[in-house]
């Protein structure tokens, strides 16, 4: 693209970086901001620095915080028996967006993949281990996505956990709810029927 | 959505103002920030500031440029007496991409659109005349888009302008180059059978 400034050329290209930002959108983004008052603008400028600069995880389940300590772990009414373990803080808001769930957390910063070369260590392992060691847990659920990275890291982690006394459970995979019957894919269909389950505990 | 952070909702929150960031989206993207390195995060940031707070338009075309009188208005191998009439920015950058166009633009800052409440005032067009007054102009092309805005700028402008001893044109209309005939749509397609050249100049 032909720039006529540099100021202009140098924002389109870090817009650009930011992951499905191509340098179309990025420009239609760069010129948005162009037409802001420069309060505005400043405003969004700050947020993002000042985010990258304070932000905290959390000690004990590494979730974005703005404390030491997150609030959901904080929170004396939270069941603390309880350990969800999910891949990032997306997947804890999803949860939390739901309010079906009343344990804490524990975000692993990723799944096992070793196409992508990551291994369990670059993930938040020894610290959950620490966790279950020194705290009255009693369960912990996997909660995450059904992939083949997925499957890896709730096959590691259920052997790596297994002398503990706990109860280990994962979140029910099969047909989502108002789906098609029709439209379902083969595996997901051909697996709900596999591990169905009573109609009693289905609608408890 | 639940925020775990205040940091992270406000940053999310100035992300999806943006034009096409939703919460989703926007979310991903402070995400993705909040796991690059401070430095690359202080550029972005920096990068956008500074634009907002240091960008200026030509004097002369009202175009985005980083001095007073931006690179084409002041090149003396561009043709002066030419000036390509268009909307925004986004346009210069279109046709300066085509390596067709010798002479000068002229931002208009937008089309007239008693829709939006956008009239002749709000646009440069009495910089316009005083460009067309005073320089050797002998040429103005209408480079706009071809819609209703366009078509009302385009009659405005063209009234405005017809006392002065000026060339006035439009970009040409019609199929565009490798579209298949059956695709076009039915306006463009009956306007380009009236509006039809000569082979001979179709070609030059």
């Amino acid at each position: 693209m032909n720039f006529s400034s540099k100021l202009l050329e140098t924002a389109v290209a870090e817009f650009a970086k930011l992951p499905g930002i191509g340098q179309k959108t990025a420009l239609r983004l760069v010129l948005h901001l162009l037409d802001e008052d420069k309060e505005e603008v400043e405003r969004f400028s700050h947020a993002i620095s000042k985010l990258r600069n304070e932000v905290q995880f959390c000690e004990a389940c590494h979730n974005i915080s703005d404390q030491a300590v997150c609030e959901i772990c904080a929170s004396p009414r939270r069941n603390h028996q309880l350990i969800c373990l999910v891949e990032d803080t997306r997947d804890v808001m999803a949860i939390e967006n739901t309010s079906q769930y009343n344990g804490l957390y524990h975000v692993l910063g990723g799944l096992i993949s070793p196409m992508d070369g990551v291994g369990p260590s670059d993930l938040n392992i020894d610290s959950l281990i620490e966790r279950i060691k020194n705290t009255e847990v009693t369960e912990v659920i996997f909660a995450v996505s059904a992939t083949m990275e997925g499957d890896t890291t709730i096959f590691y982690l259920n052997k790596k956990l297994k002398d503990f006394p706990l109860k280990i459970s994962t979140i029910a995979r099969g047909i989502a709810f108002g789906g098609e019957l029709e439209y379902v894919d083969e595996i997901t269909l051909g697996r709900s029927i596999a591990t169905r389950v009573l109609y009693e505990s289905s609608i408890k």
